[in-house]
């Protein structure tokens, strides 16, 4: 496009056209500086009103923020500019006015609340630390893809409009399809399965999951990214390691790639960081050692006793005494779904990732063996004849294999800290929200 | 797991156990052979019975097809063996037998209709040919994203339960959210320029797209993979740019990293290639030149005028005359979206990307003053109060922005020169299809 030769990232001595949003503008009096912002950064135009042609004055110096304007004109050193350099306008156009009235103040100077602000995202995005996190987002899962890629997985595209859910009717948004009833799918495991028992065998998704859960808490969305992996002749501890690199892989690529975010969110290298690459392994507790730790914590008013799942006050606990990512493993069989395969007549190879502040990721081992399987959807009180598009391929040479469906918000919401999930994403979906 | 050490691209000298499904059993009398096939290949494990243990010789050759097995023994050389090695067994286990009635032959020695291919899906992805288009699709999503990076985008996912479609209420599937009605979203653009309008600036997303089309074709699918761009200070000209490269880097890395995969398809360097890396830049045909071609093709009982849209039979007269990709730009507006921008009074800053079989991209500048944006939708009998959500940011200054849908599904089909669409996604969905 003409109107921009440069970013605002340019250098001493270039002539140039640079086009983005008024940021701010600070009146002196007979000098004026406009701050003007693009995704790269800020930079200072110089306005001597007594030197220059008024016209042009006037149209810097009454562009309301936000408006987005193009500067043409010389880049000069000037050390007391916010970053070392300046322009001296030549020409001045306004491409694009704001109203004066802004829903929201994209400088931070003034608080938001978040529903005004996701009201409003455009605006907000344009604020350092909302951009941030969103281009940490995006090196996060290109990360997340690569290491997948190192580990030898396809990557698949499973469909979400489907027939049933992943475990019966629950929490499902139902969709008319074509006058029949489908519905939106909570995961994409069974496809994954579908997909991991063929020659592809290892796979990964990201995409989006639907769940129709009523809660309204910090850390729920009703439209989600999952990060999905399934491996054929693969077992829950090689499901763990593929997780554990993944994660790992995340935190470096931000670590490395995205220092400068890092760096505006308070969490970089100077500030009282509460962003850390996890080193070492990730410690794998087994659930009998994890409910002995929790209960030694003397936190909880009662004792757990074998066969309790982990509250999130006894997670809270755990996670504060472990203080980084863990996995607990060897849960009891029946508090783990029927799909999970058992490791003898009460253990599990179900595991799940924790990090202390929360659950991130779920998976397994999988029922590969076709009776088994059928006997499982019995015993749950569903109809195997409803989900026989998939059970029937266990009939024809299925190996066992295992997986993990890993959160994506809450990945990115644990790695930078952030208060609520709806930070994690760009429209986020819950039962009150609906656009933009 | 431990059940395998190596996988079937094994050497001479190596103690394995290798895992895999029986792809063929050859009982010659005295000798048999077993092939084994995993995600990486084939070996031949050899039977000598009089030499070998009777039950060993018998798990092996009574396992039937599609069984999966392991297999441990020494790996030899042996030059008639389809990959040159052999391997002599020490032990065979049956991990999971499958049952002798297959559904279809993975072989790909007996053909099989496509419903009944989709109906066993799994089955049907190991056969080589299957795996190879869904290895080159994930070979090409990667490049995708990779030239996205280099071009300085940022990913974004984008929601896809909506409030309101992109073009009001058209082909969309509807779903009930909360008790409120909503919808799948047909296509992110609105959102894609919502956040493009922010610090963001050029931002990608590739994800799934909805429309209940009622077209059953074997180029539409009611649920499509769209790789999407929209960028901050770019043009009609600077989004083709962007697409070129998109489509050429796809094809670079399908050239270079899946050459084995396009050879099993036919389409290698050996074989009577359909496939090749588009090479000079694509040509970009004003609508007006494009009627003028098509007209001379003498292809049509009637002869085109301006203003009339380019149908099926002139797009393919018009795609065997140019012989490769190419741009139509210039279009009248009338015949183009309300959001698409004007170059002035009757020509559209839209354009299309072609493929001699089909259509694979629309985009243009879109519309970024707020004033002619809600005219539009008030011309196009839209309630713009439905589009509040998204119009009022365009108040508060949306800078110049330019964008464009590529159909994955699409690319893939014409990139493997495919017959039907269907061929280019694992679980399609169409109006007769809901599962797997």
């Amino acid at each position: 496009m003409q109107d921009r030769t440069h970013t605002a990232e340019t250098e001493p001595g270039d002539e140039v056209t640079v086009a983005g949003w008024v940021h701010e503008v600070r009146d002196l009096g007979g000098i004026a500086f406009l701050i003007l912002r693009d995704a790269t950064g800020r930079i200072q135009i110089k306005f001597e009103k007594d030197e220059m042609d008024d016209e042009l004055v006037e149209t810097g110096l009454e562009a309301a923020r936000e408006s987005v304007i193009s500067v043409s004109g010389a880049v000069e050193e000037e050390p007391r500019a916010p970053t070392g350099v300046e322009i001296t306008p030549d020409s001045v156009e306004v491409i694009a006015p704001a109203d004066p009235e802004l829903p929201l103040d994209p400088s931070g100077k003034v608080d938001a609340e978040l529903p005004t602000r996701l009201d409003n995202r455009t605006l907000d995005l344009r604020k350092a630390e909302v951009q941030a996190i969103f281009e940490i987002r995006s090196t996060m899962l290109r990360a997340v893809r690569e290491e997948f890629h190192e580990v030898g997985c396809t990557e698949i595209n499973t469909p979400k409009i489907v027939a049933t859910g992943t475990e019966g009717g629950t929490e499902l948004f139902p969709i008319t399809y074509f006058g029949r009833e489908a519905f939106m799918n909570q995961s994409p495991q069974l496809f994954k399965q579908l997909t991991a028992g063929s020659n592809l065998e290892r796979v990964f998704e990201i995409g989006p999951i639907f769940r129709a859960e009523e809660h309204n808490t910090p850390r729920h969305l009703n439209e989600a990214t999952s990060i999905d992996f399934e491996g054929a002749f693969c077992d829950h501890h090689d499901a763990m390691d593929v997780v554990e690199g993944v994660v790992k892989a995340a935190y470096e690529a931000v670590s490395e790639e995205s220092a400068d975010e890092l760096e505006t969110l308070g969490l970089g290298e100077e500030g009282d960081s509460e962003f850390s690459v996890p080193d070492g392994e990730f410690p794998r507790l087994s659930y009998e050692e994890a409910i002995e730790r929790v209960n030694a914590t003397g936190e909880l008013d009662d004792q757990l006793v074998w066969g309790d799942d982990l509250s999130t006050e006894a997670e809270k606990a755990l996670g504060s005494d472990v203080g980084g990512h863990y996995f607990v493993t060897d849960w009891p069989s029946e508090i783990k779904p029927f799909y999970i395969m058992d490791q003898d007549d009460d253990l599990s190879t179900g595991f799940d990732l924790m990090h202390p502040r929360m659950e991130l990721v779920s998976g397994g081992q999988r029922e590969h063996r076709y009776e088994n399987l059928v006997e499982g959807f019995e015993q749950q009180g569903l109809d195997p004849a409803q989900f026989e598009y998939y059970t029937k391929m266990f009939k024809y040479g299925m190996p066992p294999h295992a997986g993990w469906g890993l959160g994506g918000e809450r990945l990115l919401m644990t790695m930078l800290d952030l208060d609520n999930i709806r930070e994690a994403v760009l429209f986020p979906r819950d039962r009150q929200r609906l656009s933009p």
